[in-house]
């Protein structure tokens, strides 16, 4: 007679079935054997929790495992782990809490949440004694805050640098490639779906701030204002400014920048130049990337698929696996969410933007008579700014042409104040355009 | 009255205090807070097994902790985890059997004795249910086997490709920036201590093989007889193949290379012209780099320092905070070696090299007569191999002058057989070259 053992499952429930979601229900259906020759167990899908039932969602679903009752899903004893795939702020935070109250671990891919609600969140789950997991919130499928928080634990970090956002990083390489300007490139971006029609969260900086500040707590050990990082998008770069950084050797990315300084941190999202030579710079399309100094393991940088239904639910099925093996062991928690326990994350301040140091390119629309220069050149000296390098290049009487500025470093206030001065001087013809260079490998 | 908490302690014992040995001294030292603020517990270092106890390792030791009796260390009730760094095979095989015999847990960075053993090493660990880690073994301080393991395990991975050994790659970049030949390049590494005095191990593929076999046991769930890997070294290229890849647009790297292909997997270790547009013809000097495929992640790749005292030794103390976040829950054996359970692990043939596809590139000295690239051409057309281009640069009359030919894709056997038909034809002067492109983004 034959015996049959039967393989253990673990029950998991998921809020919110769009891209993401739906990645998710092909990744458990499509690798489901390699899923249960490293657990040996299955994870198995009990429910689906969505607003409406009704649409197609590009997978069989089972229609009695679709709900749209959210809290019926949180409350199922059957359940032990919820897959939070909602988005945005106040559904998702009130669905997490409630599912952490009731015993379930979490994992979720939700990067606003976990930047303005991770606290209260994190505290939630270690008095309940559960996991909450989160590695698709940040870099899509690079499983870069695993390794942050897993064989990386032992470093002191000194600096977290990315290409965070894909819709960005796709405006800005269409951009360098064909000499397009913002709004067209966003067009292009929107009509392949990957700009959304209002792509304001994306452009303006915002979404690459929230992972920023995650990565940031995860480093450092710190907690941060997210209001207080600063954050510029790519929308009032141009094709101008592209072309420049082009012949200088350099590359516009929207960088996340984060570094211990001191007792505080610099926390900062902008464009940025970056060397034609660093790796950063050969990030293209839809690709993120993620670059960290630690004090022993010195730059390490990682790339991939920052976006996109399955790079994304191989983060989510990653963090499912890794509470599984837990739970397989007789674990509730064993790790907590940013690494560090949770009595040992500190406040910090994140240094004021005026204070920060780098190198600057400056572009101004001068009309060209002599002396313009000179005037430049001094109101930059009378502020401590000198110049490494100045461009102009076209010739044209009394039209205003472009004069480009590349500076050594400086303090962001006194640039602050120099570009004042020269508005004052009446010798340009628009507002002065400012793109920092960040050139440390 | 204060009081005061007793921070629990995990006790550790060291074999061997080299280079990597010392590191791990040092940083368990000099971020033991960082290490306590994510733990809650002291990792100690309560002994250190070295031959010779008398020498200057430049790190300060207290003499009761050095030992030479190495078994005393694997003995000692007190120890829980003993980390391996003797290298070699022998040796280091019996202590580490003993130690997991002992119960005790093992972190290691011996890639040589993983490739040879390591079948015999999981196994003895799964009896004693402890974990043997070894991050350190592949790449240095880059954490890709723990992500492999870790969040990218819910994939099914179809490739992984590695610039796996630092000195190697440290003499290929300076042959290319500075058209060295092999010998001076490695003149230069050995004095800058990047190359042991004998280099055989590292610049005849070996050791990046050992590293290959075991990417490929945690990639793809397989054992793979070492001695069945194709392993070609760096040590016959010549400067005038790396500078003819320049003028092609590639770069030569040594990679290794692992691919499912159907039941069996490609293996094979050899140099390789990767386009420069490839982010891995970026990976300089001694850097690692690794790029996996996954069927869900997509394309991922990490890079970082690939050896070196501060780097391998953060992966080998991440290692054991892996260990002690198990322990400080109460559990033994959380994850299998490979990922995949021990009994999910299977015995794959390793495709042999004759049946490899790929494109080549063909250098042939050839004395400068009409007539000769038609023969050529047609040896190669009789074995169904089609020319992608051909450059002949210098005509000198009676000398022998280069003639570069790359192929279209084709069957290493064929062009085996073409190029021993080319032999018999009695138009060159020396045995051709021939460096495999691999081109594939």
């Amino acid at each position: 007679m034959e015996e049959r053992v039967e393989m253990k499952e673990i029950k998991v429930g998921l809020l919110g079935c769009g891209v993401v979601g739906t990645g998710v229900v092909r990744l458990l259906r499509e690798n489901s054997s390699i899923i249960e020759e490293k657990l040996g167990a299955r994870l198995v899908l009990k429910s689906v929790a969505v607003r409406d039932t009704g649409k197609d969602r590009g997978v069989d679903l089972d229609p009695g495992m679709l709900t749209d009752d959210f809290r019926q899903v949180i409350a199922d004893p059957d359940i032990s782990i919820v897959i939070e795939l909602i988005g945005g702020c106040a559904t998702a935070r009130e669905y997490v809490l409630k599912a952490i109250e009731n015993g379930k671990h979490v994992v979720t891919a939700n990067k606003a949440l976990l930047a303005v609600h991770g606290r209260e969140l994190y505290e939630a789950a270690a008095r309940s004694g559960v996991e909450i997991r989160y590695e698709a919130a940040v870099a899509g499928g690079i499983p870069v805050l695993s390794a942050i928080k897993g064989n990386m634990a032992a470093n002191r970090f000194g600096s977290v640098l990315g290409i965070l956002n894909g819709t960005c990083n796709y405006i800005l390489t269409r951009m360098t490639e064909e000499g397009a300007d913002f709004a067209a490139a966003l067009g292009r971006a929107q009509e392949l779906g990957y700009a959304e029609a209002d792509p304001t969260f994306d452009v303006e900086g915002i979404d690459t701030a929230h992972k920023l500040s995650i990565l940031i707590s995860l480093c450092f050990g710190t907690w941060v204002a997210f209001r207080d990082i600063h954050v510029e998008g790519i929308s009032s770069l141009t094709a101008l400014d592209v072309n420049f950084a082009g012949r200088l050797g350099y590359r516009i990315k929207l960088l996340a920048i984060g570094k211990r300084d001191g007792d505080g941190v610099e926390a900062r999202v902008h464009p940025a130049m970056v060397p034609l030579t660093d790796p950063l710079a050969a990030i293209s399309g839809v690709f993120n990337a993620v670059r960290l100094t630690g004090n022993y393991v010195g730059t390490v940088m990682f790339c991939g698929r920052g976006a996109g239904m399955e790079p994304t639910a191989s983060a989510v099925v990653g963090d499912l696996m890794a509470i599984a093996r837990n739970m397989l062991v007789g674990v509730g928690r064993r790790t907590a969410p940013l690494g560090f326990l949770d009595e040992n994350i500190i406040d910090v301040p994140i240094k004021p933007m005026a204070e920060t140091v780098c190198k600057y390119y400056l572009r101004f629309s001068v009309v060209d008579r002599p002396g313009i220069l000179a005037k430049i050149a001094g109101a930059l000296g009378e502020n401590g700014i000198s110049i490494n390098s100045a461009l102009q290049t076209a010739r044209s009487g009394s039209e205003a042409v472009p004069l480009v500025i590349v500076t050594h470093e400086a303090r962001e206030m006194d640039v602050g104040r120099a570009l004042e001065k020269i508005g004052t001087l009446e010798i340009t013809t628009e507002n002065p355009r400012l793109v920092r260079i960040v050139d440390e490998l």
